[in-house]
């Protein structure tokens, strides 16, 4: 396909897709010519992985470049859909305290989770677990055990879709979970809110 | 309190606490003389909540002023919840298409949420529904629906911890949904992303 096509089934303008190819994010097509080049649809796929990580994400192009080279150095796909992830958790503005720490990591171990132990997910719900300590609402033991009961069930969902669709090929099922993982959290948020909203109808109305 | 322990207990800078009492999203405390003002506790919930507007949701001070305007205005707790979580997902990008938002009404009527018609989650949701299909990664069915479900058990929780530790008066039932929906949104979101994280190990490693 041409450029024109590619934009439009990358749901860009042309002069977005343009500004992509110029820096990089998305490969050059083959050329045909001096000045005209023909894509597929792994430029078709690329090009929608980066707008989601800019328009979803809000990554800055610095941050998609970072996250796609990171995907791109695995070998397998597991350990590219880890560096992928592991750009989407960034450092929390503070350290987490030491007790939220080992709270999150015997939570993983009660589970059965395999995750790193330096994770940055593991930071960043340590970190929150702290703020929510700070901001005088604690998160109870129960609680947290319902969110990973309920994360794990939709994990299991995400995977499940993901191999069915991106088959096991590396940066295929990384562009996948990147995607999944993105463009599924405003869905997960907004069913939640929307729960909370008929459960505080239900119960305080 | 003096202002000093005021800011401490809500954990902000004194320069910053000054900053909030100006601005009006903190109200004045009882003067004493001239110069010197007296705080109790609901100067410090005032200013944590504030707080986690800003550091953990991200929110201008003029979006605060707007979240707390609406809390004020309503009479049930109910109805400042409500009104303050629709601050929260402000109007997607784009509109949501009719069929995303038809399918995101089916799923809350079978679910029997009891949620307004227009209300703002359910135009996040859709319009989260039309990017994942825009991206070639529709969510099918079965996934919406295990979201749903385990959104609906960590609201259960939310608001039964908002129950016991609030009481059912308006704006502190309020204040502790609003809190309680955006210290825990990373909570959830981290630890799906650690499940995931897992999953692609087992199953893709």
């Amino acid at each position: 396909m041409w450029l024109s096509e590619l934009a439009s089934r990358g749901g860009v303008s042309v002069a977005t897709a343009k500004y992509y190819l110029r820096e990089g994010l998305v490969p050059p097509g083959e050329a045909v010519g001096a000045t005209r080049a023909r894509y597929d649809q792994s430029h078709v796929d690329r090009l929608r992985l980066v707008r989601a990580l800019v328009d979803v994400a809000g990554l800055s192009l610095d941050q998609v470049r970072d996250v796609l080279a990171a995907m791109a150095a695995e070998r397998s796909p597991a350990a590219a859909i880890g560096a992928a992830h592991y750009r989407l958790s960034p450092p929390p503005p503070t350290e987490p305290s030491a007790a939220a720490l080992d709270r999150v990591r015997a939570l993983v171990a009660d589970r059965g989770w395999q995750v790193d132990d330096d994770s940055p997910h593991l930071v960043a719900v340590a970190s929150a677990l702290d703020a929510m300590e700070a901001a005088g609402q604690p998160l109870a033991d129960t609680g947290l055990e319902t969110y990973a009961a309920s994360a794990g069930e939709v994990a299991k969902v995400d995977l499940e879709a993901m191999v069915a669709s991106a088959g096991p090929a590396g940066e295929d099922a990384a562009t996948y979970a990147v995607l999944g993982t993105l463009l599924t959290e405003p869905v997960l948020v907004g069913l939640r809110r929307m729960a909370q909203e008929h459960q505080a109808r239900a119960r305080l109305g």
